[in-house]
């Protein structure tokens, strides 16, 4: 591992960089930002910076509408990560000038029918007696906050304390601030680990970082709609609404320049074709909680791939016996949420060597050797060469 | 009026044309091509040939399975464009080489739910007291025919004499084909008719025939959706699909490439955005009817704007007091069914001056004066000025 600014003294110019970044989505790039920040010399290398899950999420900051069962860990990192947000958009901001659609209006959680509502209220006890901030509200309440509801709407909770960004921002935000703080961004490929030179590499692949070290990471399949609300004004309700409609869960994520994000099905597929069963799902459910949704724009339609995990939970750390490759990619449906956490843990187990106790769970070894398969694999003589 | 080939002697070269046409939409450029092959000097205008009704239509050439209580005229008219089209696309593929997509397993025509199967009852009933080939089938027969249709659909009947062609394909034929006989096409708007200067004036500017002439068309709207079944197989099923669904009518146009336009909205507005409800509505009708849809890619959702007319009918013919000018317009949602009559009759009426009986209906003069008001407008003297 390395230390601080003395890694990169201005006699290094030109020298082995000190941190290798693959990838250059959100957690890759801002994983550079804070290790440049740092002082350390930093390349990102991606052909295709933001394509990834990332042009697909809708930016929900929702570790408690999404606290499910059996998540507990993940609740947690998602807590403290989402505790981390309002700075990290406020630090993203000032180094930048960037705008990042950053809102705090809280989720508001629907069930459409009695079946719904029970599924819901389930899901809500949990997250209370996890003591998380869950408010059941009153039919009137809950239409007082968002007149727009269907009235068919059977009941809902708010999460005051969940937020949202928007991800087509952040992403262009995070580049800036990584190059600004020196990092290199290098828009090329790396096909296997061996092609990289730095002292530490970090994967933040995605899905990619399956081929790269052999971790099981899959595509999770996710198709979205964006919507708009007609004459240019915002949509006409506040809230992040996460909604369970005749069994379909979805969420709609209201920007303030009138888009609507509706997500998001859930698919173990790889492929990344737009689906008419999946969109009329989507739309059924999201026009049945709010009717107006009907005379919206229909502006896109599009499928991305989630990098998923066996847990459902990313994999955050040192491939097992390679303490120069770190992971950092494994985040599902959490990429942006886990965000600001996922770069100052990576950034400091680089600068420190020194894990934090947050990271303990999430570590590459709890899959066995697995995890370092493709590491071990055909090309490791090669790669044990350049990196040694 | 003018007569055959003596119009355009190689002596008038570079003259005055003897037929301009305003338009190069199927309606324009067949005009064009009728005339052109009769030996007259054509000149069409459009500065985006096919960007109008056709490139939304889905193409069914559908007389039998489109006749509806009160339009007997029209249905005349379609029923003597229709039994023209094979000739007509026999003709346009030898002087093209082009392949238009021409099917002939006839349209479907479906109820899903028993309310449906009573409303298309009495629109069968109707069509078989015309005298029109309709079959009606029994459960099983409709399953042998179309085994993917929903279990739930409760009935249906044949109308195998429907016919129908890639409008996608037609087009850039006709332009082919208008181009080879002599027409020369001009990709500049026509902004209003004293720009013009021809013997004859054919308007086939679609919704645009409004402000050149005043007469009555005006734009409604209709929004498809194209699927495509997934692996490049052609979809499963092999009819033109007509089906009432909870209330929703909507059609289903297999074509060979695996491609199935979905539609229509039949809308009273003007602009040509897609909307989340439209969709919703169109995608729940069609996979209620044939569930294998839901698994299909949706490649597109597009609107587009036809030229409907009080009366639903054409309006074919010159304008009052002006047999110079001949409206070729007001196709609504049969622009592509009489593609064929309407160029014959008028190329006829443009070279003989006789009009065809089949015309008598279609005249613009069945509007009143409301008919010529833009000619008689405020730019009447300078037009008079020029085509006199």
């Amino acid at each position: 591992m390395l230390t601080g600014r003395s890694a990169s003294t201005p006699s290094d110019e030109g020298a082995r960089p000190d941190v290798a970044v693959v990838g250059a989505g959100p957690i890759g790039l801002a994983v550079a930002w804070r290790c440049a920040a740092r002082g350390l010399r930093v390349v990102v290398h991606d052909p295709a910076s933001g394509s990834g899950a990332s042009a697909v999420a809708a930016g929900m900051l929702s570790p408690v509408a999404e606290a499910y069962f059996g998540e507990r860990q993940l609740t947690g990192l998602l807590l403290a990560s989402a505790a981390r947000w309002p700075a990290f958009a406020a630090e993203l901001t000032e180094a930048t000038g960037a705008e990042l659609g950053y809102r705090t209006e809280g989720t508001l959680m629907v069930g459409l029918t009695g079946d719904d509502l029970a599924e819901a209220r389930r899901l809500w006890a949990y997250q209370q007696g996890l003591g998380l901030p869950v408010t059941p509200l009153r039919p009137t309440e809950l239409r007082d906050r968002e007149p727009a509801l269907a009235p068919r709407v059977r009941g809902g909770a708010l999460a005051p304390t969940d937020h949202q960004v928007d991800p087509r921002l952040l992403v262009p935000a995070l580049r800036t601030a990584a190059r600004r703080a020196g990092a290199v961004l290098v828009p090329q490929p790396v096909r296997h680990l061996g092609e990289v030179d730095a002292r530490v590499t970090v994967v933040a692949a995605g899905c990619g970082a399956a081929v790269l070290t052999g971790l099981p990471v899959r595509p999770v399949k996710g198709q979205i709609l964006r919507l708009r609300a007609p004459g240019g004004v915002a949509p006409g309700f506040r809230h992040v609404i996460r909604g369970y409609a005749d069994g379909e869960s979805v969420y709609l994520v209201p920007r303030s320049d009138g888009e609507v994000v509706l997500g998001a099905t859930v698919e173990e597929r790889s492929d990344t074709t737009v689906t008419a069963g999946a969109v009329l799902r989507l739309l059924r459910a999201g026009v049945d909680l709010l009717p107006e949704l009907a005379e919206y724009d229909l502006v896109e339609a599009v499928a991305g791939l989630r990098p998923g995990t066996p847990d459902n939970a990313p994999i955050l750390g040192p491939l097992p016996g390679r303490p120069d490759v770190l992971a950092a990619t494994g985040h599902h449906r959490h990429g942006i949420v886990l965000t600001p956490v996922t770069a100052d843990l990576i950034a400091n187990l680089v600068t420190t060597g020194v894990p934090d106790p947050l990271l303990a769970p999430f570590g590459p070894e709890r899959f066995g050797g697995a995890g370092s398969a493709g590491v071990d694999g055909p090309g490791r003589t090669t790669e044990e060469d350049r990196w040694s």
